[in-house]
């Protein structure tokens, strides 16, 4: 024994006011479920809440996708999962960038062997549709689009629908990142012929962050088993994964899923059903205006033209002569209020103010723009 | 909106006395800090709890490696980041097999691109150093040694200093799968110079599961940065992750780290440290030393041999006539106890009964042998 016991004391959190871009607020209830007893992950009692998750995460992303489920990890790692299962050795993919993550999809093609084919719009606007339609002129061997839904680096939305449209007329599979856009405005994944999705638990869901609800097409499923090469992960491959959470049959172990935390997406997907998607999206675009319209007092300005802006992140630029980390540490240590800043290009740049979830509420917008305003002031 | 929002009530999952292989009973104190307010991982309140953590996570594993902290995932996803990071296409690994979580690690290898080297030994017993050895005379240009300090599937615990020193006489870097064994029973990365280690939350560190503490030691690193190939994860390359968790300099955004289970592996880390190493150990060996008495006078024997057996996990052979799956239903259903049931080869065949982290206690002991008495019986 060389290394001594530390002293270190149990962590206790300020609260915060979470208007960044996720995590959001977690409401009482949910942190409540979350510390439910801890079941084992073979226990009847666990595997019939799966199946009830599946369920209410099929109604979040408006599909009868059988294989519907939340990956045991973050975002980053539902991104994977579409990837390194849909992506072989030398396939082409088209990819979208227009901010971080369309990059980060970029980056995961590569690592599977991909052949990324770029199609790139400034940072804060939309994917152009005809861009995409003259990438699949050029290279109608592509396998599969892949674009950001909700851009959560600059808070531009892109028109999904007919993006996908593009991409289906050339029967290539549609890959999407809905992780910013899941529960605040519509996802509709049948409707567009999505063949796979990835989200995040942290952001209009307003859980804690650490789940990634995924969910593929029969047409996906198909491509994964029809792979020539093995999926390079063993974690995320699919084929091993589904004997876990498919739920036909015995279930196989796998891994050991994240108990507690799944309780906590569990509740936060009930709140989400009892709301109504309807209700959610409406109550996300309310809170927009309101915020908007003092921000706009405030004589802050959108980055994104408003037909492209996502309600439920909103970023802006801020007067010049404000220093940034001084203002957005102004916010945390007298507001308790946490904003975004920019990231990649736009870092130093725009400050990125969610209203996610349970975050997506009028004391918050108020809260927001007070602090705002003594800061700015 | 084609799918109805399903009728859904919030999940109330049963009291459970967890005695399976893992997750173990998670005290009130580590699900208290669960739910404290959720806060933004690079709020500065939050990585000062993440330098709290690595600290915390040294004592654990005792070891200076700078380069230890909890990935964001399960144990599966701690162990493929140790392989996708050290082994490069070609690269051969020695990977000792006796259970289950041999084999896994195999699996890993090849899906790296490496080769691997089997040293098979009985599911049950521990990992021959004989046969290392052998090995390396075989293999001398063997790059890494891979093995499980404690094997979940069977009960059994290797000799991880005898193995590793065998590797260090051939220049290998030397992986290890400390799951089971990381707070229950000594581990001791830098006295017997480990270069890679995973383990679980779930475990002896008596957390929910989701969280796997992982440690590098210099050379480990060194060996990263000097890959000729990129690491094949965009989500496990440490180069990348070392960015949000080094805490050198700026932090810069990776993913987004899941908080609050976060505050629960701390608390744990900092109620192992109250306790202190030593004693944890021991009483993992006195609840065992308990449970054995009782488990032999109820005429069941153990799988393991004496001298190689984990006193956290006890694998026995349950007697002739006995329904597997009815008996630990009964269990289940009737005492509300879980244990574990055989995995792989030794599916069906035998019990693996856990004492690990809080469940290593008295009351858990007495009401596992009272149960198991009256379905035995």
């Amino acid at each position: 024994m060389s290394i001594p016991a530390p002293a270190i004391a149990s962590f206790q959190p300020p609260r915060r006011t979470l208007m960044g871009p996720g995590p959001s607020d977690v409401p009482r209830r949910i942190l409540d479920a979350m510390v439910r007893p801890t079941i084992g992950h073979l226990d009847p009692a666990f595997t019939d809440m799966m199946e009830q998750t599946k369920t209410l995460l099929r109604y979040a992303f408006q599909t009868e996708n059988k294989l519907t489920f939340p990956v045991s990890g973050p975002g980053s790692v539902g991104m994977e999962t579409c990837f390194v299962n849909l992506v072989e050795p030398g396939d082409k993919v088209i990819v979208c960038v227009n901010g971080v993550f369309g990059g980060r999809m970029v980056e995961n093609v590569k690592r599977c062997g991909g052949v990324a084919v770029l199609v790139e719009d400034p940072w804060g606007r939309a994917v152009d549709a005809d861009k995409v339609a003259a990438a699949f002129a050029a290279h109608p061997d592509a396998k599969i689009l892949a674009f950001v839904h909700a851009e959560t680096s600059t808070g531009a939305q892109s028109d999904a629908a007919a993006l996908a449209a593009i991409a289906k007329r050339h029967g290539a599979l549609v890959l999407l990142d809905c992780v910013t856009s899941l529960g605040g405005t519509p996802v509709l994944l049948d409707q567009w012929g999505i063949d796979a999705a990835y989200s995040g638990s942290q952001k209009c869901l307003s859980c804690t962050p650490g789940l990634s609800p995924v969910s593929f097409s029969e047409a996906a499923i198909r491509r994964v088993r029809a792979r020539k090469t093995p999926v390079q992960s063993w974690f995320m491959d699919l084929n091993l994964v589904l004997g876990y959470w498919s739920g036909e049959g015995k279930r196989t172990y796998h891994h050991t899923a994240p108990i507690n935390p799944l309780y906590g997406l569990h509740e936060a997907l009930v709140m989400l059903a009892e709301e109504g998607l309807e209700a959610a999206w409406a109550r996300h675009r309310a809170m927009h205006e309101a915020l908007k319209a003092g921000l706009e007092e405030l004589g802050l300005s959108f980055v994104v033209p408003e037909g492209e802006r996502l309600p439920q992140l909103n970023s802006v630029t801020f007067p010049a002569g404000i220093d940034d980390a001084a203002a957005r540490g102004h916010l945390l240590n007298d507001f308790n209020l946490e904003i975004g800043a920019g990231l990649g290009v736009l870092a130093g740049k725009i400050w990125r103010i969610g209203l996610m979830g349970a975050s997506a509420r009028r004391e918050n917008v108020d809260i927001c723009l007070r602090a705002l305003r003594a800061v700015l002031g």
